[in-house]
């Protein structure tokens, strides 16, 4: 029974242990393997500057990486427990096609560097896609945002009502977030945009690399210069990048949560696209918003895999196995993560919204605030309108939400919500970025 | 480029959201899969013990049960992508096979209470798995800490040379852990022993389902009387056996730790069996102790699972897609943790220890407290005698490490160590188990 | 400016130090301290048993403890920063009062098994109140779930309208859970009663310590043998004892969920009591449930505290300074978890239901399940009867929520709720406690 | 007993219902006080500026704040339980003071908003401070790199003697590492760097408030324009801040670890000044690093708090009360982490080395990877070279340390450590502080 769970019925205990040091190992560098070629590259190219490989040798080996990429974008070469790792199936596959020219690939080098090398190239690209997706959420965002500034709708505290609202406040809000985040994950990549490359097991080695223009070759901005900080670095990074992915799946989660409550038949303030929802298996009569609720839960992956690795970094310096347990939590939250960010622009953009329900639930008692104000310009002191208005509540019936809406002109506020500004933010991010 | 981290290239929306809604639901279910058969079964007998299905029919879909069973078990019947889910291929299967006998295996149930029975039934043979496992390792630990109960070495407190203890000493002090995990277990399974089939989607169903019998059937301690509690003991009873799987590798940890050390040149108390190490990509020289470091780094992956199901839960009454999204990471986390946990009972019986090492690392300031202790019997007052003794650490060098242990003999110390009491300890738990 | 943050103008490096080192521990002490006591009285007598102690010196050490127990009660004893910690502050106040003897207290004991027989003795007591606690949240649930059991209110999955429910079957689910959480503090409090005091630092002594006898005298119900395992056990009893803790506020959490939802305008099921409302500071139409949402929150101060203690446990085998960092996130933990269960028994009591609006809620497609189990009745499979009744859901309207609960009989379900199974399990865990 | 753990005796249910709504927040509103006073005084003279008070009531308002700011530094205005919280202190102060002047203050905006801006204001503080002493760290680290830059010791992976290291190399990596943690506490605080006042509850005012100015007389970057994402922002920018907290203790842990391990007698490595270590209350030979012990424990508190806030934020959009708990978490974290890294500068500057122990440790076989990458050079394929330097780690034995570093010239590495490079990062770093 307990083979069910984790193990092939009578499997020796070296296979067992075999199995644990290997782990997912491979499979997880699918995902790894193009950039390691790449800096493979990168690196037999160094390798020939100061010499220690012949021109001829470097252009062979960087044949047939060339070849190897195209072969497993192909399809035709599969990374797979025939290997050890990624790494070891680099040099495998080198020493297999080149004889003793494929055996010194590895010069200069360590799989610890190798790892960490093609991590933070995965992790740069991912943490630009990270912001190229919540750029798309913020644009789709204003752009509904703008079509919507004038529509009513309650504004909630404490799921209370509270004061009068716009769709178009709402959603501008997420927006304004959306490019934060995008920031954020741009200042992020910044910050892990170092090569280690170079460092070996962490102590360097005796060959006088050319590592500024590895470093170069791969688009990095500086080198990390120093063996035990590059080892050390491991766990950190990811971690900071994985909070640069949490960030906006935490706004997405807050997203989602309100759709989730205006899809209600109690609040029946919006409705989602029919392919946004399923049905029941016992309930014909149900029509649930999975994907909402999946959106929801996107940031419990990246929660999870953030405490995962914290929990693996309390070690002395330099490499050990422990660490390579940070790379399957890494790739999961990632994937996972950018997966759920990748949808939400177009849910924004397919809502539809009740405009007659949300305006007929902004009750008269929520222009309270407005009226206590009001009196301030007369001269009341705050505190003492704010009292007086809690005996006057009923005088409130004959407003309208659209002009309480006109009238609340603080910046940023329903009646003056700077989406210019918002608009002018995000235009500037997406320059950015091209 | 971003297509590598997450997407098929060119996937329209619509994909993207199917897939996003599917996840790996379909592949995790194979772990769940023959719990949902074997509920099934029960189910359907249950059914037919209230006259909802006729005697033949229950008989034809138990027998088809059984030959997914097998098929399953053979691996002639794969469950894949093809499904929704576990539970859709089962319906699926059935229905192909028995047409309308097999359109009525749902009657009076959900796929809500069919994965909460399918998980409650595979937590209980995994935290047997739990205990057993932690019972085989005390088992091991008091062999070895029989065999070395004389054997000296250092005992240190902040790491730094504290009283002079025995290898004994310190295994058994695991072997004690180990049976209080199991115990852990036990409790923790208990806890989880009840049976929530046929509290459909939450709300129970207009039949008079033998629960009890059914319940019976399927080994459970007790019903799980309330349809909302079990939707909402979701996740709750996943981070109950979580935490009694994280326990014993929090010892694990530990002892890893030790070993860790230990195995240092500087302080060379131990040697791995060479299985258990594994060698350099760069360095020639090294022997590294691979298997020791990732059972050190085995409860992150619980840590982290554990994180990731509590940020799930943070809901209202009732079942919601978020729910779903605690199989991966139970799953997960059950099988990495259970697998780390099968290789220690072996790993503690193939040490070497240096015994020469240890006893040479008893150094004889660390013979000072059994001195103060000495001096309370002729009546100086222990604080007094601390203060002596720390001036007095030079005449402490003729004392031998063996008379330090025979003559600790407050009780579960060195020279009293009560491995009997800590068999007997054991013995009953493997009893009880049978 | 950074002063605000941490730190003492002008304050010494070693001045920081010692702050550092001290942190908040005399403090956090109080809460320990009276279990301190009490653990050194019985470490007195069992002295005296052995004869390390005169009768008369444990007579007065033993006074002497009382007096201090008797001013620590009545605020004439300050435990403060006077002192390193409770520890010592014990060991100076018997110094102070009794000379030589007080200098003898300590004689086969260390700070290190001190602090753990407190941590264990209080848990002990912590984990009786969760228990006691859980029994009376569910005694008044179930109270309340009698007294509502055939009054209908809506059931949701997705927080969409499902099936109908019943104020009665909401309640008593969360009394089941109560029940089951109060059965989980009474095993977790077995889990972690045996003694360590005896164990010294984490090494024993040379004297034949009577621990069974001052076990016994303390209450506990085992020895915790091996001293190694009495140091190694720091972290995982604190893990276990506020596991047991949230999960009780993880059903609190959903309670509160649901009355967030109920108490909102548009649901409009549920109206709190004012004293557990309160005001805003700018809007004066304002009444919000900020009892409910910080009861809401409770769990998320259980669940730091997890991950704070478990970010410490990476360590090698016996005590290392790190592991004093559990103590405050354990007991603030703890006190602000049962603070949040103190309040919920009286708030269930207190909570007013508006049955008319509930019923109103109840739409005639609620009835869909109710109608496609019925065809089942008359032979039709139930996947044919689920595609027919999506058909026909207008014909649904002239049923009624009071039917529908009435025909629900599936053990469990609103028509069958099997309060009395419940009551019977609820007095059954209140009599285990007296 | 429970009394002891959370509960004065007697107290009645609305006493602890009141108690469980204050909680600490009076008191932990020390701490973002005079943030919160300053902040007063921009909205008081930006109402001025749109004419909501008279330019002499707005000079009373501000010559009271900072009275008020005066007597809080001096201890004689002390923010206790009297108060419900800072911002009801501020205001109730100025009303007594000023009366209807007074009860003006509140015009245009809301505690929510003031917590806000405090919690900036505070956290770019905090930032600026976690940056400052990242940077006496790296700089205190390379000092003394420079001075060992040549002072061989062994290199480690997997604790395993790998290469020969210098201290130079250990200690310049955790300089360059926290050269890099202070860009990242410079790069968060500049993203939080934006002004949420003006906001009110998250929906903004009916008066035009001049946001801009009052941003701008704060010294923030930017607006933060949406009140609902100001209410939205809430925990997400905690979490930021502490994260770039948590960087820089990571690498503490990870140094402290080093330290823990070289200070044991077996390694042998590094002696710490007196005033970081401690004594044992039962041993009279030990002397412990707990100073040490403490910075390895420091990471916890922050995930800690991490975990704690992350737990409270899944809500829909706007105020709820759940988000209080954000603030105890945020500000013990930051206190605790703060004083931490405060310690570290001059611990690194007092550390021993035992240079002869270090020598000593570096064992022939280190050499292996050296000779294998010198066989490179003379044409020898590495993993040909790699594996017949395997056989022939015996030759090895005449090589030095010294010979070693001097020739392991790869950028950053022993022979070229270029700590020229890091002085000048850290040099531009500090500049940009100025």
């Amino acid at each position: 029974m307990a083979g069910l769970i984790w193990d092939k019925a009578g499997a020796a205990v070296d296979d067992r242990i075999q199995r644990f040091l290997a782990g997912d190992d491979v499979i997880l560098d699918r995902a790894l393997f193009l950039y390691d070629v790449r800096a493979s590259k990168a690196h037999v190219r160094g390798l020939a500057r100061i010499g220690v490989l012949e021109e001829t040798e470097a252009a062979s080996l960087v044949a047939e990486l060339d070849a190897l990429t195209e072969a497993f974008l192909a399809g035709a070469f599969t990374l797979d427990d025939r290997f050890e790792d990624g790494h070891s199936a680099i040099e495998a596959h080198l020493v297999e096609r080149l004889g003793d020219t494929g055996r010194k690939v590895h010069t200069g080098r360590s799989r610890n560097d190798q790892v960490l090398v093609a991590s933070r190239l995965y992790l740069r690209d991912a943490l630009a896609e990270v912001e190229r997706r919540s750029l798309l959420v913020a644009s789709a965002l204003l752009d509904r945002a703008e079509a919507t500034a004038g529509v009513p709708m309650p504004g909630y505290t404490h799921l209370q009502r509270a004061v009068p609202s716009s769709v178009g406040l709402w959603l501008a809000g997420f927006a304004e977030a959306m490019i934060d985040n995008a920031a954020l994950a741009r200042s992020t990549a910044a910050w892990i945009d170092c090569c280690p490359l170079g460092t070996a097991a962490g102590y360097g080695v005796n060959l006088p690399l050319d590592r500024q223009g590895v470093a170069a070759e791969l688009g990095f901005a500086r080198l990390q210069v120093n063996p035990v900080y590059a080892q050390n670095s491991r766990g950190k990074f990811e971690i900071q990048a994985l909070t640069a992915l949490l960030q906006p799946l935490l706004d997405v989660r807050r997203f989602a949560w309100d759709l989730s409550l205006y899809t209600t038949v109690e609040f029946g303030f919006v409705t989602l696209p029919a392919s946004y929802t399923t049905g029941s298996s016992i309930m014909p009569n149900k029509k649930n918003p999975d994907v909402v609720e999946l959106l929801r839960a996107s940031p419990a992956v990246v929660e999870g895999a953030l405490a995962e690795i914290a929990a693996i970094l309390s070690l002395p310096s330099g490499y050990h196995r422990d660490l390579q347990a940070t790379k399957a939590p890494l790739l999961r939250a990632m994937s996972s993560g950018l997966h759920a960010l990748s949808l939400v622009d177009e849910l924004v953009r397919r809502l539809s919204f009740d405009e007659a329900r949300m305006a007929a639930a902004v009750s008269p008692d929520m222009f309270a605030t407005d009226r206590a104000v009001e009196l301030t310009r007369e001269g009341v002191p705050f505190r003492t309108a704010y009292q007086r208005v809690a005996e006057e509540l009923p005088t409130l019936a004959g407003r309208t939400a659209e002009e309480s809406l006109t009238k609340r002109v603080s910046p940023g506020a329903p009646g003056q919500l700077l989406l210019d500004e918002l608009r002018a933010r995000l235009q500037n991010a997406v320059q950015h970025r091209d």
